[in-house]
């Protein structure tokens, strides 16, 4: 039996109570494991991740959504971060032993079953998109749920599956099949939003950056500081180390400091190791030589 | 069962042939895992790695260790690094589900066997350590085998188990017991012997440096650059990037470059996650977000 991880995104970062009972039915299962999650009040989202059985993974990730969906209210919803839903984007990423094929086929599974069950409008990107323009989440999220109102009254931008509009509460929800890609903020600070959407802009893909990077200019009103909200979609080629260097040397152009920097949900060892060899100039460093991997 | 580490020492770091037959019982073993080995020609040493039950473990560096004698002549031996014999040292390492008293008594059990099977004299040092002055392995292996010999003929340095005399080629062995510690080797871009020693000098706990840091200064004939070679005894106290940055700040006292740095043998993930977060300015990171110690 392969596995799959997946790390959906929820529409709540600032309620404890109602993160702690999305996350709920992901505690205590036996052949799922809740690795990690984590919220942020200025995104005003939360990030879940699991890996486990692909069909025990796909019960989790509907619970979850049932949950949200009764939980979160779009209409009373503010936060930096662009979303379609109360559940935002449900990725499945495969592990080991199962192909992406495979993959494809669970994320179906999943978004008959968030149509069907919840009366959510689906669309389905990445390796699952069933429309060429809608591999690239960025597209398929643009604009965010009021422009997706606005399109599907035009009659553009249906839904794949499910009801033809957004549901009252809980909007839409975007389900995909994708590669491992690592989430990496990187904080400055300074509260001037142009900073960060400028660095952003600069460095990512679309802007004549780095190959396969996403960065969004972001507020963090909590704390005063502004963020490059980014996703390294090829995390093996492209080291989180030169993506902290660049953005602090564009930063430098505005005279402003980093301030920090997070990894939201999972990140492969790899990932981890490359950089550390960047830093302390490691030579001949195998993975093996980490012991945990061994208990 | 618990689980215990192994690091032993080996004298050759120059055939391969040698250090593959050392190696060989160390390999296919069900309650053994070899984990890593590498070897180092200026040194003229070798470290092999080895986690598994501690009988089976015991049982694999036994059989190491007959071999190494049998192939290692330390008449004919020369090298930059401190040796006491043609097996220098074999640490056991507590890991879970297991005691340091318990390790102790594996220590022991293995002493005993090297001293009647292979007639070499052995010395107990760490936890093991029979005598007070025999706790810090530098003390036990100071001025290396030719100092032992001449303490040996007054009556002094005597071992705690087997010959009174050093084997004719293996000399003596040294076995214990100890808490983690990694091997961290920073390498200068410069063949002037006396910098590496000046900066070990300085940051290790003898010279007034870093607690638990153990440092020597060493040529790398062979590469044409020196060394500062390290023990860092309390890793989860001196994080590596402090040591790294402290060895690279002193080298700019001689106007010499960090070329490249190594760790040598087993790290905790704890170890290299720490590092990372300082150079990336990362905040709340986890190693449960790690994917590959769920997989």
């Amino acid at each position: 039996m392969g596995k799959i991880l997946s790390s959906p995104n929820f529409s709540e970062g600032k309620s404890t109570q109602i993160i702690e009972e999305i996350v709920f039915p992901a505690r205590g299962k036996d052949s799922v494991k809740l690795i990690d999650y984590s919220s942020d009040p200025d995104h005003n989202r939360s990030v879940v991740t699991v890996i486990g059985e692909p069909e025990a993974v796909i019960e989790v990730l509907f619970e979850m959504s049932r949950k949200a969906v009764s939980l979160i209210n779009l209409n009373n919803h503010s936060g930096q971060h662009p979303r379609c839903g109360a559940i935002d984007v449900i990725p499945l990423v495969p592990l080991e032993g199962i192909t992406v094929e495979d993959c494809v086929k669970y994320a179906y599974e999943l978004g008959e079953l968030l149509a069907r069950e919840l009366k959510l409008p689906v669309y389905f990107y990445g390796e699952a998109a069933l429309k060429e323009e809608r591999r690239d989440l960025s597209d398929v999220r643009k604009g965010g749920l009021e422009a997706i109102k606005e399109d599907i009254k035009m009659g553009k931008r249906l839904p794949d599956i499910g009801p033809l509009q957004p549901h009252p509460t809980a909007g839409c929800v975007i389900v995909g099949v994708r590669d491992f890609l690592v989430a990496f903020n990187i904080n400055l600070a300074t509260s001037n939003l142009e900073i960060a959407k400028r660095i952003a802009s600069s460095i990512r893909e679309r802007g004549g950056g780095i190959v396969g990077l996403k960065a969004l200019g972001i507020s963090l009103v909590s704390r005063g500081i502004v963020q490059v909200s980014m996703n390294v979609t090829k995390p093996f080629q492209t080291p989180l180390y030169r993506i902290f260097e660049l953005v602090k040397m564009e930063a430098r152009r505005y005279g402003v400091e980093v301030e920090s920097a997070e990894i939201i949900g999972p990140v492969p060892l790899k990932v981890i190791v490359e950089s550390l060899c960047y830093y302390l100039s490691l030579k001949d460093f195998k993975l093996e030589q980490i012991v945990d991997i061994h208990l």
